[in-house]
């Protein structure tokens, strides 16, 4: 790996070093004075003069690598054999592997899990279907599927490249929640094709988590999935986004003292994540939003290509303003964005309601900085894991599958959804909630148990569970 | 589960013991006297009166369950509360589950396997894709896929029946190769749908384990895809038996004392297994091939509609001979049974060549049981575990895919197939082979480092290794 191809924070440089020309305290004095941090050192090889080691090194920014790498390499007595960037190892070989929940240590082993004796568990499920949520992998299996026309910002990389995004997903589900997953990219972007290639691979698992497929397609191959396949499809671009958008509404309303039902939101940004937002207010009971696009506020005075967007503008929108997000955001209470970078500006925010509610949730720069609007919002929100209030789609995904899986449900409905925003918003008690802590951070544990916990009610009382955990008996 | 859909050999009963009316020595002697074997006892619960133990018993015959599980009933003082099959307990939930090779601890740890630092992996992969053999799961993971169309001796029990066998596919890569895998079961028995998903799906994976897929489409499938695929694709039912078909047969040769160039086999069952096995034999050197199927002898006199018969048949027969098994077997050296129980008779054996060896690998069922032609022929294998020499796919695909993944091999090729029988059968030592002993057991470790190591070594010869590993540069 070469210095120049790095934007990361950390890498491992292998040095050898003569210990007659030099000591690690020149090494080390080097590397500070480059802007680097040691982090660990690590013994790799010794011997009379000469030593290898492996500094694991820390920096700020990714420039400092080079820095580094040049002052090593000009450093009498010291050769540097190798520069290991640390995501990049953490990747090698992928990151997730198959494990066995028993091992195969015998014939008789052998005979109960393959043949002969594996053929009376296919006949039983042959017999009776629905056994194949207790007898195979469904039971706890999750698909992570991606076309990877549309991931995270990097946009139509394709399936080769979108792998280590769903990888690192299906590490979440397990790490956070237990569920099994398997990544899986598709090697077309053809809407019917990517549809009857999910509907095939379907008996395998419990559910369908759909990421980063690109918008409007988004919406048919979920709308599609849901009617003909009975068990989960759960797009996460969309609806990770609006349950958690939602939970941390629901305490920045009480932060700021305000009513859902009264509430005018304006949403910026009207694409598969802004649609699905917009819907979970509206079913949650916001009255008034606005929708913000590049052409300006969408209303039904207006007739768009985009059905999606047709939709949209006939469902929203109540008092048909149109003009600019500047225009449109007066005297707004929520501002909710899902755009792009520095498109709004203190003025805007100024213009809002008292105590205004800004989430800004592009990614990587959000629409303001919470530093231009701190002193004059009443609560703010980003993207971002260097801000307080961080609306992360990995508080949702997790927890919302193990409820759906544990009670076999059949889809993962709008109460569920409602029902997973109320957990996440539960979890920040009254005490701890304020202006600087809305939402709970991905490593607190009541979440996921928080959320499945609500939303296998919520499957219960809305009938779509098939089998009823024991403890909601 | 009740104990008259059983047909397994271990059960665990857990009982409920009244200590003042009985004692557990009666219940152990109404198992043994019932025909079971107590394996072990747990106890669960243990009070002033009453006591509960989990019993393993193994009983050689299903029908002894009933009996065992009738007497506890009538006994006083006892109460059997529940009684559980080992195989249907190592199947709940499935037997394989997901495992993160690097937790997520902390948000830096998050950061690196998932957004923001994960967009560098991508891109690396975008910009050069044969890194996805570096950085994802390619890299070790087999897809295991079947429609379940053609399961074990079942028939076409479905995708849903299918995944227990799928999984313990999965399991026995990774147990004996180290190789991830993941069962998929698809829902469509449609030629152009199943080869439309599996390129769809293919870019996670390093290569395609076809499964249990009914003939003559598994031909057209495995055809197609190994042509428009750039990774292995290999119809296990076809090519593993082969492999060790082949395996068994070099061996069995210089029991014999036999040149395969010289030998005259007869093939019984001309499917998919059957003509794989035909294939590798040509490959290797066999010029004399007779395929009998219910119609009797295939000939090039004769028009087949199925084109794969009909390339069969003018390939091989090379003396046109016609009629049924009974006159066509007089004089061969070798009969090659994937047929059904029974149909060879011992007069048929002694009209064979001398030293006759004989392959009966029908299952459950072999087309001759060993004890009726032990004194007459040269060599006997089965396909069974209770008689010597099993011909057993096990041998082949874990190894065989352990190869093919370490050299990144585009596909695995007749040579590569070859190797994998040389290696098989190289595993047994001239001191060892022997009329009993033609072929390793499954749990031989040295058969997938001995495959690996031919296979890679044929996969570099004949050029289709996309990686030399460092011990063969």
């Amino acid at each position: 790996m070469r210095t120049n191809t790095l934007g990361g924070k950390s890498v491992i440089a292998r040095i050898e070093m003569n210990t007659e020309e030099a000591n690690f305290g020149q090494v080390a004095s080097a590397i500070v004075e480059a802007g680097g941090d040691i982090v660990a050192i690590d013994v790799i090889q010794t011997g009379k003069q000469v030593t290898v080691r492996d500094v694991t090194i820390t920096v700020v920014e990714s420039a400092h690598i080079e820095v580094i790498a040049d002052r090593m390499r000009s450093m009498p007595g010291i050769r540097l054999l190798h520069l290991s960037d640390r995501t990049f190892l953490l990747h090698l070989g992928g990151k997730i592997e198959t494990k066995l929940k028993s091992p195969i240590q015998n014939r008789d082993d052998l005979s109960r899990v393959y043949t002969p004796d594996v053929a009376r568990v296919c006949m039983a499920i042959h017999e009776e279907p629905r056994k194949a949520f207790t007898l195979t992998v469904k039971r706890n299996t999750v698909a992570v599927i991606s076309d990877g026309s549309a991931v995270l910002g990097l946009g139509n990389i394709g399936p080769y490249a979108a792998m280590p995004v769903m990888e690192g997903k299906s590490m979440l589900f397990k790490q956070l929640a237990d569920v099994d997953s398997f990544p899986i990219c598709l090697d077309t972007q053809d809407t019917e094709s990517i549809i009857a290639a999910i509907k095939a691979l379907a008996p395998a698992f419990g559910g369908i988590n759909l990421e980063d497929i690109s918008s409007p397609r988004c919406f048919e191959i979920e709308e599609r999935l849901r009617e003909e396949l009975d068990i989960p499809v759960f797009h996460d671009d969309q609806h990770g986004t609006a349950v958690v958008l939602y939970a941390a509404l629901i305490n920045a309303l009480k932060v700021v003292g305000k009513s859902i039902a009264d509430i005018k939101v304006v949403v910026c940004g009207v694409g598969a994540a802004g649609v699905a937002c917009s819907k979970i207010l509206m079913s949650a009971g916001v009255r008034n939003i606005i929708g913000v696009d590049r052409a300006g506020a969408l209303t039904a005075d207006t007739v768009y290509d985009n059905p999606v967007w047709q939709w949209y503008a006939r469902h929203t929108n109540p008092e048909r303003l149109s003009g600019s997000l500047q225009e449109v955001i007066r005297g707004a209470d929520v501002f909710i964005g899902l755009s792009a970078g520095g498109i709004l500006k203190r003025q805007d925010v100024l213009a809002m309601a008292e105590r205004p509610i800004v989430f800004a949730m592009a990614n990587p720069t959000p629409e303001i900085l919470p530093e231009e609007v701190e002193d004059i919002a009443g609560v703010i929100a980003t993207g971002r894991s260097d801000y307080p209030n961080q609306i992360n789609n990995v508080l949702c995904f997790p927890g919302i599958f193990r409820g759906a899986l544990d009670c076999r449900a059949q889809t993962i409905n709008e109460e569920m959804k409602l029902a997973a925003s109320e957990a996440i918003a539960r979890v920040v008690t009254d005490e701890e909630r304020g202006k600087h802590y809305i939402i709970p951070s991905v490593f607190n544990q009541q979440v996921v148990s928080g959320i499945r916990d609500l939303v296998i009610q919520a499957a219960i009382r809305t009938g779509v569970a098939r089998r009823i955990p024991r403890e909601y008996r």
